[in-house]
């Protein structure tokens, strides 16, 4: 397996992880939430299992487009039908299933702030920010193209939620950077600002490059310890239907080659990329995953793969991408069968489709988070802040999301049922027609008893009037300014930043990379 | 058993069911939707017998106050221990063990519309509209003491929505009304401008005996049909910690001793009315509805009951309230689990504790389905309309609630997995690269293959904005309107109108109820 060649290995400075772990060991991280109870099923057996077969017979008798050479070559080594006259290459089932099984079930992804490091997989659940957006808007500013500045923000508002735990892209696109150098400037950023772990897009094989050797920097690690610890992931989005393009093929080989985190998502709107038909979309969206798979670990058998479902549906009267609907809901829940039943990480996604803090966004967002929490989701991408189908991302969705993602991590975790908690003796003490405020048992307890939100006012309606009939938008408001307010940068080892810096002036100096993406 | 003696036998009239059928075959009504999969559990099944074991002992050892005589000479002669100076009354567990098992796990609550009639129990779901709240409102009107005008609007508004399957009660309080007559008049009009299910207060024994009375001519059966066919429900309340008072044990005696539905739901806020601990108040909740379930199935063995569950929590920085929490959810997990324990249909709600129709409201009222859906619901009350803790039934969360529950509808309708679902040919036609906008299988399918929402706005950003950035809160203000105005009473045969209104104005010119309690 080729390593790739640009990066050259420096000796470990003496003191430098044992200095970002001091200085981290400021901020308490909570531990991320677990689901405590089965997931729920989107099908039977017998039904999960129609849906694989009738994916294997998808790659076997149409096959995928592939649209790169080194991948085209590496799948006919494995076995691959690859058709000379075109792109198509077909996957024999054999081929598919011997891939299976290969990719770790469960894997941490390594933060430079090892406190931020996640788990993905197993019953654990770790929540992204929103990602790639191309506008933002906050009501001061109203909506407005992607920038470095709301970029920035972001980040910082992102870094002082808990509820975020990684990076699952840039927040929104930078789009007043250059696109040669974009990834150098906002992975810099990203890197700076937060301590969180991240993820590199895959937009051609330098950015991919670059990004592995700033995670690396920032880490402060030497190569081997960078194959051993994957420390950042990649989206690799099909081109659905059936279709691997370039940069993401180039993506799966670069990020796989180096024991980093791929995580295959086709995006799947039932009825346009995909078939009308649910079954027939999460059909199609899991052989495409399968495809990615067998590429992935082809390149590198055992590196960390995600299993991404996307499958949503479109508005039949207008084309209009809908999330958060009941047919994304279904969807998730098989999508999270299937991740099992390939023994594979699974992510979905927190979305909605509206176009201001509203009813709809709120609880097209919860629709989508019961399905992909009781699905089983392990890492969820764009938990918080998304809003308009994907098109924009909102400073005060973001902190609402946040509170949203808190109060599952809260419903997550497990009652407990011990003697004390039985209260026996409080409602003995208590009696009939007593109230419990004043007991001992609630003394002891009620300042932690409860899930304390950030956003929700529940105060009397007069209290409420009298304060001026604030909405949840309004409380957005206020408090995600008051965090960016609030927001310290995480300690970082002045001389990891001044490698990074260096490396990034040096990239830039390079000229960057292409853009003929 | 002894009867009510103040209704009379009258021979049923020739036609009439027939004719309601007919009348209401023009109106195609939806299913019941279903539960496809497992419920989730809250608790491990070790957990599960802890609770149910602390519950025995909290009636064992502590008891309840039962202060209604006729109740307490009931539970004496079953072997209850009744304190003699006191309202205590401590049930031996062997008392508490031998009345589970005697309630139907599932059974039919009849409309006067036979179409309309749900099933309780099982993997079924009935879906109440709000009830019982204080206050009303709408845009327009802003919110206002309940009154007649507002509660028939938000009856005839409810009659329009497949979603509300049921009533749970008066929508709002008409307090217009004088209280000895309030019960004749808002039952007149919850049966006649509606022909689905309906509750019945329990305050006191004549507006049981009268309720039980005008469902029976409203259906147009006899005594005995009406024994045989359950086809009214009562809450009861619990007044807890450990209380049932006088209303509430005269409303089980009369429900019960006519074969009509009781549903026993204790208002076990944790720390306030219950333990601090979600434990503790899952335990009391459920000693107080096994205190109930003894009650009901002493007077009428094999008496329809259900098992409520209500605990939420308060706000401990207030006291006020909570709903749509993490604790509650927790709670509704537990509840199911306690309720299929006992072979019972079981209660939760659509909860929120929002001033306006805001993020918050939407996001606590899925969370709180989320919890009552994934806990096994069968009965779901407040289903539509409910705000601010109970205290407001508004117009425009009514119809947000009813698009809410039906998407809930459609999440738990079965995905079809045929091979016609499974589209490879669709796949084959459309190939990689391709749009299956066009393709034979999306056309023959697209019109009916997603749910269609009423409140959700899909448009893209730019011509959302120009139709006036509306949100959710607006198109709920427009659609609640547009249906009231294209609201038609349901029919009802001229016969069964005349001998309703004499009923009522005999009850009147008798002076209607006691208002003493």
């Amino acid at each position: 397996m080729e390593l790739s060649a640009d990066t050259s290995e420096r000796p470990r400075r003496r003191g430098r992880e044992e200095r970002t772990r001091a200085g981290a060991a400021s901020h308490a991280v909570r531990p991320q939430p677990r689901r405590p109870f089965p997931p729920t099923p989107g099908v039977s057996e017998d039904e999960l299992e129609a849906i694989h077969l009738a994916s294997l017979r998808v790659l076997e008798e149409i096959g995928i487009d592939v649209l790169h050479q080194e991948a085209k070559a590496l799948l006919k080594a494995e076995g691959a039908d690859v058709d000379p006259s075109s792109d198509r290459v077909r996957f024999d089932r054999g081929l598919v299933l011997s891939k299976i099984g290969l990719a770790p079930q469960s894997f941490t992804l390594h933060a430079r702030n090892p406190q931020r490091s996640v788990v993905l997989g197993g019953d654990h659940l770790a929540f992204c920010s929103v990602a790639s957006a191309p506008n933002v808007s906050d009501r001061d500013g109203g909506r407005r193209p992607g920038n470095k500045r709301d970029y920035q923000n972001l980040i910082r508002l992102g870094q002082t939620l808990d509820a975020v735990h990684l990076w699952g892209g840039y927040p929104v696109e930078p789009a007043d950077i250059h696109a040669s150098v974009r990834h150098l400037e906002a992975l810099f950023d990203m890197l700076t600002l937060s301590d969180k772990a991240i993820h590199a897009y895959s937009l051609g094989k330098e950015r991919n490059v670059d990004a592995i050797e700033m995670v690396r920097i920032a880490r402060g690690i030497d190569h081997e310890t960078l194959e051993r610890e994957p420390s950042l992931f990649t989206i690799i989005n099909s081109n659905s239907p059936l279709r691997l393009d370039i940069p993401m093929l180039e993506g799966i080989i670069q990020m796989a080659r180096r024991n980093q985190a791929v995580v295959l998502t086709p995006f799947t709107l039932a009825g346009a990329m995909a078939p009308v038909t649910i079954a027939g979309a999460v059909a199609q969206q899991n052989a495409e995953a399968l495809a990615g798979l067998v590429v992935a670990q082809s390149v590198r058998p055992g590196s960390p793969f995600g299993y991404g479902g996307f499958t949503s549906n479109v508005d039949m009267k207008s084309g209009a991408p809908a999330f958060g609907t009941p047919e994304q809901m279904k969807a998730a829940l098989v999508g999270g069968q299937l991740a099992r039943r390939y023994g594979l990480p699974y992510r979905s996604s927190n979305t909605n489709a509206a176009n201001t803090i509203d009813v709809q966004a709120a609880y097209e967002s919860v629709f989508s988070l019961w399905g992909a929490v009781m699905g089983g989701v392990n890492l969820l991408m764009h938990g918080a802040g998304w809003m308009e189908g994907g098109l924009q991302a909102s400073f005060e969705k973001m902190v609402i999301d946040a509170d949203l993602l808190d109060m599952i991590s809260a419903f997550l975790t497990p009652l407990a049922v011990g003697e004390d908690e039985l209260a026996i003796e409080a409602m003995r003490e208590v009696g009939p027609g007593g109230h419990f405020f004043g007991c001992a048992h609630t003394q002891a307890r009620y300042r932690t008893a409860f899930f304390a939100p950030m956003i929700s006012d529940w105060r009397n309606h007069e209290t409420w009037r009298e304060a001026g009939s604030p909405t949840g938008y309004d409380a957005a408001n206020r408090l995600y300014k008051a965090r960016l307010a609030a927001y310290e940068e995480p300690p970082m080892d002045p001389a990891i930043r001044e490698e990074l810096t260096a490396f990034v002036a040096r990239r830039k100096a390079e000229g960057g990379a292409p853009t003929d993406f």
